[in-house]
Formats: structure tokens, C-alpha cells, sequence
């Protein structure tokens, strides 16, 4: 298994991070494009493999060409969001870079799965995929995975419960429109008003709990300037659903054609990952106000879509 | 933290393997009416500890007295269930064995969550709370736990995805009266009919799928003669919910005292586990068909109690 | 990455636990003469994966077919030495066992890096390397490896250390005439008496330690009829050695071929495991009570092989 | 197991990230002076939580009042070493903050063992032992682990072998006058040049390879501002030594009261690592050129002691 990481930015780094200290995969690249970067990065990593427990994984900082032959390819690439600045500002100026390293990355990767974190991150991944012959299973937004960890993280606090127990999504932009679809959601199998009735509990505010999923971001990045440890974990948690041909379901963003009535656009939905990647898109009757969100959702990203 | 082990049967072994390859725990004591069998078992684990990703805990084969100051026992002593036997002829074996050895587990370690393993579980484990002091959130019953773990798999066969992505439970009684709450049981969030139904699958026979669980103990039983590895997984489950203060929700029996209607008898139902053993038992209204069959658990353990 | 292991017994049902605990195997195929039993374990196995934490390894019981195409087999089929019988007596048991075994494993899996765990391990290593096609470096013999874990563990614990930070190894014979080259056996970097001299510890009686080594798989024998957690962790640490390309010294049975003066005979001495198997054989220069020891094994393992 | 690490910089962040993702511990507590960078580290750790094989650590952000009844503090607080700084410069800055810091720690903790991260490690740790009344064996500097680890990893390139198979260390003073004591060094058990010279490889430049080590975290440093990898994970790797009991030997600073004929000084030596911090000082009579070498870090960190 060999996974190449582009961009060594906090993000990349921290998931080339968890490929060191908690995965089997046998070779780790990284890219960036100042190669410095990319060298410093891997030789500070290279010193954590002589410890007791620490996996012995070929390191490798180079360029595009390192890549050859990757298994999975995450791509965190690109303008970073700034302060003040929206995420439909970055899709200008992403999608002139992305479209040329897609072009790398296939050149040497034909077969690989392509993981996208680069933002706006679904139309971004849409650009990629105009811009190269990856199919759909192959191309892929990390989407709302981050976001549907916040929202079960806040969720657990409020239910006093392990997030890895609770069920829930959030689904369509990994942005502003994103939309929880609470008819799925449960708490120990329950739906979330039943589960704080009988248990004693206060009753979810549904919109506050969204807004506060929604801002949860900002407010990490007001206070250190970025996002990286929860966005690093979802990537990783997508790599090791592939790795380990887990048929997880993890809300990506995918190219949808026709599934959920939408055509020809990027959206976050629950897919089954595994080894070929997206092996199957669920599908859901989403009750009425969801469907209207998820419309929302629909027109923001086809809005953005439009700028690149 | 410290966890002792009552019996180096097959399934007392193999929680010993998980506790030395696989948790962070710093002693392991090894307790075995037959003092040879235990030493035996902690001198071949003893030689797992000089590899590599080893970790390199204090083992200890010995009497109840090495078990002081534990704070997790796991009771997996008695006698096993032989083929042609029912779990209830086991009862009036193993509940004069029991009743011994709770005393002798509550004068070394008061402080104690324990764990009973040994069958008929629930049953067995009120014998030992009504011989001891512990109270019922720290002397609990492994339950329905490896039930719903067996459910969860033959299901997730039929859907075509990961079992830790599935929703459901068995409970009750862990024997032939153990229901499926249909209610509960949730595909991607949705009810699994509906979830077949939009996903092209064919639906769930409820009550196949419920015999089928019941059954795969049996069918394992029968080829080789016991069933050791779920089992074992299930207890390791419970002690790292413990160990790391998760408050994950487990199927676990429990003495109700009032929940779900029911008073002084240990069923299996869903519970917050936490570093306090028992931290909440949840509740639910159990659809009718649900609330009857979890009556039939009730009356069966009525039953096989009055037997000891 | 696909292993299959052929042969249920108590070593490789837990080789088989390793695997689906604690790897990134994606498939499993457990092999047994006995079908059922294979697929008993397998089941039993199954239940396991429900649990957070637990992979989704593909779980297979089947037949020599169902090996196909896989990237390690382990084997641990054949007669298991009984109480009273020799590693001599299985020798001709088990040659006419393996040499048909081996060709099936070869149809389905040429380019698999085979591990005989089968005893005696390192004659019924070298009867399936006539049998075959395998070259040297993809067929190999645990050989010393659980004799090495057995003295670094027993060392561990007369200087008190993490056997981990200790370094030595038992080489030749896994069995009676296998031996310690103290010359290369080191404590913190120094020469074991020196060490216990400097840190007031006792001195080895290295005559002593060397029979408690050998001793120690027949005290567990006595006590509860086999060995296998410690050797399981052995096979269990080779096949990470592979899968993780660690380039990793471990002791094991390799076919000599004028290497420490040697010529067709598998013996353990230091190897270095990666990706293609024996990647390196390493040298050392004996001294002379050593090389005397090595040509001990060396000679019985030759009459040991002109048994079959 | 609660830990607490004061000073959400890259290193103390990477650490937290560490124990998070990869330990057993069941509280971690994240301080810094600037209360809102701990807040968003400790937020943005928390959205990694939901997802499967996460653990679900208590994670707290606050400060020192929080870190009450700690059993593991990591110091990583006070100024980083900048572009043209000598560690020198670093003493003066930071012996105030620490002296101030120590206080606070112990007002809270008393019974922890304290690992101190900042820079000059040695003298600081020793301002922190003259201001509070931490026994030397839980007041600890992570001292030369990270040049350990540089050096082995350097050396397993030259030799080809995963470097957790080779054995030495870097001692005296985590800065320029650093020694390795070679006749300490062992790959396979052999002295390094024997090893070379059977085994086909060139001979090892020490010095060179001794300036390479010093150089390592200065070559990283300047390409990306900071070191932060491997000194996360040596000091992950004293954590889970002291966590598992493990009595692992790990070079590291302690007050040297006699040992190695020196008194009333930190510095870098072999310890053996357990539940109780340094549980033992080990001893070696090192070569004459060794011994010079020790002297010399003697001087230096004397000297630098004298400014502070």
C-alpha cells in the first residue's frame, strides 16, 4: 500500500502523521511545492520510527514522479481559506491549480483512489474530475465527514454519550448549507426527542446545534488561525476504510448522476467505502424540510460550480 | 490499572490475550482452580512480551489472594456448558461455585467493577450480587453483548456493510428467549425495511434473522466444541469501555429495580458504560410486540432463577 | 494483503486471532483438514467484528481453493508433538504430510512467502523446499524465533528490563541443541556479565539459562498439553515483518547454502525480513564455544533429516 | 491516567495529538498562557472522537488549576529556540518562566512525575528540581531520547535495517557536545564495525555520523521553523513507558548525584523507565575517549548552568 500526501500544509502534514504512527501502509509520499518543505517534513517524521511500537514505513519527499503507482492520493493542495475570506473566494483561485495537478496525479496514479480536501472541496473535486478520466468511485471529496464528526461530537455532549454510538449525518455542502437530516439521526437506536424524553434530558435545539456544528470551524480558526487535527482524522478515517476494505458508510462527497433527483454535481451523501472506493451511494427519502435543505444545498454548490 | 481473571478455560484464556496484545492494562493476574493451568497459560503469554509492539505488562499466575486491589475482575469459572446440557441444568451447577467465589473476589477487591462470564450469565451473576455487597452498577452480566455482536454480523451480511455502521440490539435473557427491539435496529439511520427497500435488497426475515442468533453459538459449539472468540471480544469490549471511561452504550445485564417494569432480576438491556461500571441504564418504549417479548425474557429468568 | 493459514489447531486458530485483531489483512482463509472446524472458528471469529475498534478483515473457511492467490500461507498442519514423543518422531509423520501439502499451496499461491511452523520445523521446512518450486527467501522456518523470545524473556527477568531493550538471540535448533551466542547477546549496549557487574546484579549462569530456554515450552507442555500464545506472537510477528517491509532482524530457519559454512540444511540464524521475505542473511564470526555449538545443530539437524 | 502538557506550541500540540489518538489515557488537559490556543486545539482534537477505532478521552482545556492530580505533566511552555539563537541564549529567557511554572505544577500535582520538553532541556530541568521539591526520579528531561533516535535512524540507513533493531544511544547533553558512545553500539548484537565488514557494507564515519545526528533537527529546522515530529514522539514514548510499568531503558536527563562521577547535574544517561519514573540509573565504564567526551558535555551544561 502506497499513499502519496500533496501539500504539506498543517493538514497534509498531520494526515501524512497518521499514516506514520497508525497505519500498515508500507510507502508514505509527500509533495509540496516547495520541496524543502516536503523534505523537512518527512526526515522530522523519519526520526519517530526508531521507538519501541513505531511502524518502519519507506518515507519518501519528492515530486510528483514519487508518486508513482499510489494506491490512495490525498490532495490538500492549494490556497488555504484566510480570514475575512469565503470559501466560494477560494474556488477561483483553487481550480487553476488543481486542474494542473490532476493532470500529474493521473499521469502517474491512473489506479488510484483520489481523496480531495482542497476547499471548496466538492467543486473543487468536480473541476478534478473534468479535468482527468478518474470515474466518480475513484475522485472524491472528503465532504461533510468533518462535518457530521462535529455535529456527533456537540450531539455527545449533549447525551452524555460516546459519539461512536450515535448515528447521524450531516449532508449536501461542506459549508454554509449544510443540513443535518434529523430523521436519521438516532441515539441508541431511538430518534433523538424519544431518546432526551425518556432519559431525562433536555430537548435538542435542532437549528442552534446546526449553526453550532456549522461554526465550529470558524471558531478553531478564529483562535489558532486553522483547522487541522478533525479534518486529518476524517481523511485518515476514509483511508483506512479503503485500506482495510471496511464497506463503512461515511458521508463523502460524490459526483452524483441522477441519485436524490441531482445531476451532474458534487454533493455529500452516505456512501459505502471499501477498496474500490465509492462502492455503492445509499439512498434515502429524505422528509420534507430535508429535501428542501438539501435543494439548498443544491443550488448554493451549482451557484459556486458556476464561478470555475 | 489492574484486572484479574477467574478461570484459564478457553474463554478466561483468550481475555487474558486480548488484556496482554491488546490493552494498555499494567497487571494481569490469572486465577484457575487448577494453580499448573494458570501458571502454564502466563508463562506462554510471558513469552508474546520480548517482540516488538509487545507491550509488557506484570502477569501473574496465582491464587485469589494475588487478586487484591484489582479493579476489573472477569468471573469466567464453573462449569461449561456440555453439549445435551441446557443452560438451565447449568444453573444449579454453578451457582453454589459462584457463591464462593464472590466472597472470596469481594474480600480482596471491594473496590471492584466484576464481570461474570459464566453461564446461565444473568442468573449467575444475581446469585453473586445477593452474596456480596457489590452493587448492581459494578457486579454486572456480559449479557446479550455477544448476541447482539452475532446479530450485528448476520445482518451486516445481508446489507452488505461493516457491523460497526449497524444499529441494533439483542436483549433479555442471553439464552433462547432473547428478543430483536426491530424498533431500535437501524441501517445508514433508517428502519432496515425501509433501508432494503431503497437500496434494492431483499428484506430481513425478522424472525430467521432472530433464530439465526440465537443459533450461531450452537452451530459453533457443535464443530468445535465451544464458542470462545465473540465472547471474548464482547468481555474486552466492556473492560475498555471501562478502562477508558468511554460511556459507550452496551447491552449488558443488569439488576432492574424498577426500569423497563421489572424489579430485582438482572436482564440485559442498553446501558452507558463508563470507569463506574454501570453509569446509566437507558430507557425505551419497546413497540407492543417488543414489550411482550421482553416479558417472555422476563418470565424465563423468573423461572430459571427460582432454580438456584 | 491476503494470509491464509492452513491447519486449525490451538497455534493456528491464534495466528488467525492476531490477524483479525491486530493487522490490515483484508482476507483470512483458515484451512483445516477438518472443514467444519475451520469454519467453526471462522464464525466464531465473525463475532468479533462488531465491535468498536474491531476491523472488517473478508473472513474465509474453505479448502486449499480458496487460498488462491494469496500473499502469505502459514503452516501449521501435521501431527503435534504429543507427550513423550520426540521432535524426531514427528519427523516422519508429518515429512509425507507436508510434501503433498506444499504442492497444493504452491498451485494456488507460487508467489506467496510460505512460514512452516510444522515440526520439526526446520526438516519439514526443507522437505517442502525439495517439494517445491518456492526459492530460499519465500520459504522459511520460524525456527528460533520463540526459542529467542523464551531467553530474552527469561534474561528480561533476572536484569529486571523490558525484554524489548534487551538483544540476543537463541540460533541453530529449535529443540535441544539450539543455542545462545552470548558473544552477540547485549543489555543496554554492554556484554551481559559486565552489565551485571556494573549494576550489582547477580552473573548469569548461562549453562543454566540456556536449559531453562529449552525448558520452558515443555513446562507449558506438562501443564496444559500445548504451546501456543508465544509461539503464535512469533509467526504473528514475522507476518508483520512482511507486510510492513520492516527490513526487521529476526532469528529464523533459513536453507544455508555455504553461508556460515553450511551447505543445504535449513538452520535459524539472523535474517533480515521485508516485503520479499529473507531479504538478507546476516554474519557473524562465532566464537570458537559457539561455532562448536553451531556444528552441534548442525549435525543433528543432518541426522534428523536423513530420517525423511 | 491523567496527563496534562503545558504549552500548546507545535510540540506540546503534536503530544496532545499523540495521546489523543494512540494512548489508553482517560483525561489529558491542554494549558497555555494563551487560554484560547488551548481552547482551539482541545476543540479541534474533539471532532476526531466520532469516528470508529477513536477513543473518547476526557479533553479539557484550561488552566493550571485543571491539570490538578495529574499523573504525567509535560512542560513544553517558554520561548522556542529562533533562527541565530544558541540554546545558550534560550536559558536565560526561559529559567524564570519555568521557576514560576514549576510552582504551580507542584501546587497541583505533587505526587506526578514532570517531563520537561523546554529548551536548554537539561539546565531547565534542573532550574525546575532547585525550585520545588520533585524527587529526581519524577522531575525528568527528555534529554537526548530525540538524538537517540535521530542517530539510530541514521545509522539503520546506513545498515538497511529497521532502526528499533539496533541499539545505542546519544548521552551527555542535548546540544553540541553530545557524544555517542560507540562500544555501546550494537546492529545484530555486533560492534558496528565488525557488522560492516561481514556483512559487505562500508565502514561508519563516527565523527561524520555524530555531526549528521547534531545536524538533524537544524537541517529541519530551517526548512520549516520548527521541529515537532520526533520530539513529540520521544516524549509519547517516556509517556507509555511510565503508563505500561514497561521498565524500558530510554536515555534521558536526570539529576546525577554521583553516578558516572559526576554530581549535582542533569544530564543524559541510560534509566530504566517505569510507573515510578526513573526507576533505575544504569552504569557503564565507558571508554577513555567516551569518558572525555562525557566530560566535555559535563563542562558545557555546567557552564550553561552558571547563567542561570
Amino acid at each position: 500500500m502506497k499513499v502519496s500526501v500533496i501539500g504539506m500544509g498543517a493538514v497534509g502534514t498531520e494526515i501524512v502523521g497518521f499514516l506514520v504512527n497508525m497505519s500498515e501502509v508500507t510507502e508514505i509520499v509527500a509533495v509540496d511545492k516547495v520541496r524543502e518543505r516536503a523534505e523537512a517534513e518527512i526526515w522530522d517524521f523519519s526520526h519517530t520510527t526508531p521507538f519501541t511500537y513505531a511502524k518502519n514505513p519507506r518515507l519518501v519527499a519528492g515530486g510528483m514522479e514519487d508518486t508513482q503507482g499510489s494506491d490512495i492520493v490525498v490532495i490538500t493542495a492549494g490556497a488555504q481559506l484566510q480570514k475575512g475570506q469565503t470559501r466560494d473566494d477560494l474556488a477561483r483561485v483553487n481550480s487553476a491549480i488543481l486542474r494542473e495537478l490532476i493532470a500529474g496525479v493521473e499521469r502517474h496514479s491512473p489506479g488510484a483512489i483520489v481523496i480531495n480536501v482542497t476547499n471548496p472541496v466538492d467543486v473543487m473535486t468536480q473541476v478534478m474530475l473534468r479535468a482527468s478520466s478518474y470515474p466518480r468511485e475513484r475522485l472524491i471529496s472528503a465532504g461533510t465527514l468533518i462535518d457530521t464528526a462535529r455535529f456527533l461530537r456537540i450531539l455527545s455532549e449533549h447525551v452524555r454519550i460516546d459519539p461512536k454510538n450515535l448515528y447521524g449525518y450531516m449532508l449536501g455542502d461542506h459549508g454554509a448549507t449544510g443540513f443535518i437530516p434529523w430523521s436519521l439521526c438516532r441515539v441508541c437506536g431511538a430518534e433523538v426527542d424519544t431518546f432526551c424524553r425518556q432519559n431525562g434530558l433536555p430537548l435538542v435545539d435542532r437549528e442552534a446545534m446546526r449553526q453550532q456544528t456549522l461554526d465550529a470551524g470558524y471558531r478553531i480558526f478564529e483562535r489558532k488561525g486553522n483547522t487541522n487535527h478533525g479534518i486529518a482524522a476524517s481523511v485518515f478515517r476514509i483511508i483506512r476504510a479503503i485500506e482495510g476494505n471496511e464497506q463503512s458508510i461515511l458521508p463523502l462527497g460524490v459526483l452524483l448522476q441522477g441519485e436524490y433527483g441531482v445531476s451532474d454535481l458534487v454533493m455529500s451523501v452516505p456512501c459505502v467505502i471499501g477498496r474500490r472506493g465509492v462502492e455503492r451511494i445509499l439512498r434515502h427519502e429524505f422528509a420534507p424540510e430535508e429535501q428542501a435543505a438539501f435543494h439548498e444545498s443544491e443550488r448554493h454548490l451549482r451557484a459556486l460550480r458556476a464561478l470555475v
